[in-house]
């Protein structure tokens, strides 16, 4: 297979490429580029040395029709515009972008601040929470990568939700990120010295995963329901941790959301499902395409605490997009991503 | 006026020790051991050298009467043992454990999983929430001074439950603390490599400060209500951050509950109540004694977030401590705490 | 006194602000700027809330010429502007830049690529090591203060080379400094993702406190000697250490230089010589003025090891800015700077 | 292939199992303890959960002769007793302790303070330097896999002695190094609080890598030189930079060092040879067997400066030991080897 990046200088597009490059089926990775065309990549990242020393290519619709697939990790309001002449040309088009992720238009310019992608194009595409959506993205033309906190929502709550096992109306997401979600453009709120031994929340009931999350519950369990979701900052690079709080339903005790969550994911490699834990944090699953989930109910409340764990950049993003890529061309899902968390 | 201190060697007697250097009435400090007797103070923490080269003392009751105030900052189980025989003896006490916070006697043996001090002592003591209780403070001859995650919580919801802005129940507190709140005695929950690049949670509905925020809750307020509140551990060494969700009461807007903190704290100068803003972060007070908190209303869901931040080894832990000293003995609350946030 | 600050929003301008506020003979701080007149400081600073919450003034000489001392920590190329018509004009002035740290102008403009300050304002600054130049730093009408590098590696290695006890022939000098010391502009080299987890070397033989520290040992030693210094970025925002190398002279011993040390520094508060010790790092200056020494010397080589460690906001920049400013005002040395490391 | 760890629940074993499970030609990987046995592996370490769920095993003899390698990350004085009963017997040894690098006993008890191996066990031993060793390592029946310091030392620092090209007679070594060197065991000295925010020197003159420096620069160069090498740790978990010092031998220029070290390592891709740079740092090689090389000569003192970084859990512990393995057992040297870093 060959694979063409566009973006390829932000996170996602790094990600992507250290992914890519062990791929067994992926034989070759070109790097394309809005505004640096030319630069030889491995100067401008010193870690690609010998590994990507080809220059950076412009951005055309000849050559990318040549691919068997197009990622896009540029940001929001690029793959909009570049994406969509794209559709049914050739390449199989991955955006981990929200571009394509909002099927309402207005409520994407609303949350966004941006003009939406064309309509036709937002029909064409398949939201791509792999284990929930595999066969629509079998077939997709374009597929919509999730958003990093919707990743580790979603996975955790839409079984419960589906089956009522939690209730909806009172639920509320406290997510914690690592810094590195924020892209690679400096900026105040990523100088070192002011992020570094720093827990700060931000975006508060701004942020545009919100709508996200809303609309992907609706389409898997029918249920319409506005969230309380907060993000915060944590002196880290890689990780989210999200931790949800609903009241279980009437009857349903924490053995009924554990089995509902170990059912779910029985046959889906990267969603593990823990058990009894004393401490459960980001860096089990570190590096890694997993998502770990840990449920438990508090009996003096009878709420239930949900706990989920990912790496932003992989699950959350580039590996995600690799796990895609993988079920569209009817290979093993985990194809080239069973890499074991890097704990320490 | 002369300050003993013992446990001096945990991270709150150190605070403690570094707080009192420069407090302008203290004239002098000396420490105490159970197990550490004889070691010269400095070379132990490098940090003390030419400021306390002194051997660590002893505890004997005699000498500990001769101070004007004994602070404890030993671990929880140690001060229900040595201080109780103190009370009315001369100094006034102030513990900086669990030991003394719980009025019932059988629900710290059920959280602490260890023995409860004596009910006298127990019903001596007054809670030292300083911004609540101060005139309890000032009479008390034993302060139990609140845990970190309680300071946080309380001073944040205390002004809005009291005043039925928000219900309470649907409170849901979510907690996120610097490692040192989990003290200096090395284990693997606190060993660097597997506490870098790991955001947490742990102790999940076991915490022991659900009761103790309970209690408060339930003596400031006259409310009843169990709360759900988790703890995490984010890869920093200062700081706390809680993010509280309630529904706001029929007809209670923004405005109400920023009006409502901003005049329970009109008068009190470690509180500080932030009205707009894009982030809000542990290090606006880190190495100070305030305790800074944020609210907002999320129209979509009618539902309060309340935000507060605290340096827990500051406000969560010693500087509170020598407030209530400051109260006890009638000196300006504020005397030798003024110190500016370390904002980087 | 009153105390004007120009550059307040620079890191050292913050840290002067945090020293001053609790310094005994400071009276009102008021903060300058040269292009974000009018805006409220606490607005850009929230941790400053309810303590500067007032515009910065736009710099107008008679302005300034009111205070007893301006403090500029304004970036290089500024103060060579803005402090030169102010010298005999009234205030003492102390700069935190290197704009009058070079005696030899076209030194300063090979290394800092910038026009340097006029040679008369040079010709009057008086370079303020202060446990070096005591005498001259009373009289001085503008102190330039010193680099943090070179501030922890002067105050180790002068004695030692004044006493001819290590040969300044081949003096390595290898520094690792926190992320703090490349200011508050954001950049890729300062943002999170890519300065976490990441020790780094940078401006390799370019930088600019070399010719600093050869000027200095030379006016101090009378030693003209070209120093191998280097550089790093170690991922936390405080702190410096320096690692310096050299051969001992003959007959010279460990005891020498220990003793040596001591006893230049007896009666210097902010300076202490430790002897024994298995690890010897920045935090046990943490949020302090005081600079910590440490010598081996390796008998299998006669090689000295000299290490010194200081916060380079505190005695790398405004501590020791505070500390001349007490020394121009006949005040005791440590008036308003007698904080505790703060280790944790 | 069949593979077995003894000492895997240290850093170094983790991250063995780690390469290996992606590593194509190895089939089974089986775990040993002498202490913790029967403990399922995933209950210690949540990262592995799936993946390795089975107990540990007991060591014996029988059980450890049928594999095809036997890695050994125990700490060390363990594997001197352990691994020399299976010389011959089978699988091929490699061991990542100290117990059988140094040839000289006495030095080993000297430096490590423990019993040495057996001198029929050290004869048979061949050190584990990949690049430099080749040979001899696919004949090896026991590896002495080089320690972190040295690796990073090494590589950089052994083409240019060899060649003549710097003067090893004022050879001066500062190595830096992220904390999970220390290993898995937690301490005062690796317990977060205390060594976030903090560079500390340890272990001055006294570190056990210094005989394994100089033993393997005599043994490639024939050059016999007592080197100051210090070590310090850096609040990151990962990584290692060694920044080297000594004067270029006469007529030697910075073009010289570089073609040097580019024709040196032109046949090996592991090591990567960095010509002009601002910044140099470990993020360029996390998490991979890269070990990158700078270096540099000052005009104004004639001294080289060079500079070297690797990962210390990969091309400084079980990555080279996996690439010993490939050696050995005749497979492309990059065999499962090939992860790009992951620079954030």
């Amino acid at each position: 297979m060959k694979v063409g990046i566009i973006g390829a200088s932000g996170y996602g597009g790094l990600e992507l490429i250290r992914l890519l490059h062990t791929h067994p089926e992926v034989e070759d990775v070109v790097l394309f580029t809005s505004s640096e065309e030319g630069t030889i990549f491995s100067d401008r990242y010193s870690h690609l040395l010998n590994i990507y020393d080809r220059p950076l290519q412009s951005i055309e619709l000849e050559k990318l029709a040549e691919f068997d697939v197009v990622f896009s990790s540029a940001p929001a309001g690029v793959a909009s515009k570049l994406l969509p002449p794209l559709i049914g040309k050739g390449p199989r088009l991955i955006d981990l972008s929200g571009d394509f992720r909002l099927k309402d238009l207005a409520v994407y310019e609303q949350w966004y601040k941006k003009q939406a992608a064309p309509a036709s194009a937002i029909a064409e595409s398949v939201y791509g929470l792999t284990e929930w959506n595999n066969d629509a993205i079998q077939e997709a033309q374009l597929v919509a990568n999730p958003g990093c906190y919707p990743t580790a929502v979603l996975l955790s709550l839409l079984p419960l939700l589906k089956d009522g096992l939690i209730d909806p109306s009172h639920l509320i997401i406290d997510a914690k990120s690592g810094i590195s979600g924020a892209g690679n453009k400096p900026s105040q709120m990523t100088h070192f010295s002011e992020t570094n031994e720093n827990t700060a929340i931000y975006k508060l009931h701004q942020h545009q995963h919100i709508p996200e999350i809303e609309q992907t519950i609706a389409q898997f369990t029918e249920k319409t329901v506005p969230i309380t979701f907060s993000t915060h900052l944590v002196p880290m690079t890689r990780g989210i941790l999200t931790t949800s709080y609903a009241p279980v339903t009437e009857g349903t005790t924490e053995a009924d959301l554990f089995d509902c969550l170990k059912e779910t994911y029985a046959s889906h490699p990267f969603v593990r499902v823990v058990q009894e834990t004393d401490k459960f944090g980001t860096n089990q699953v570190y590096g890694s395409n997993y998502c770990d989930i840990h449920v438990k109910v508090d009996p003096r409340t009878n709420r239930a605490t949900i706990v989920s764990v990912i790496d932003n950049l992989v699950k959350g993003a580039a590996g995600q997009a690799v796990q895609n890529m993988n079920v569209q061309f009817k290979l093993a899902e985990t194809t080239g991503l069973l890499h074991i968390p890097a704990f320490i």
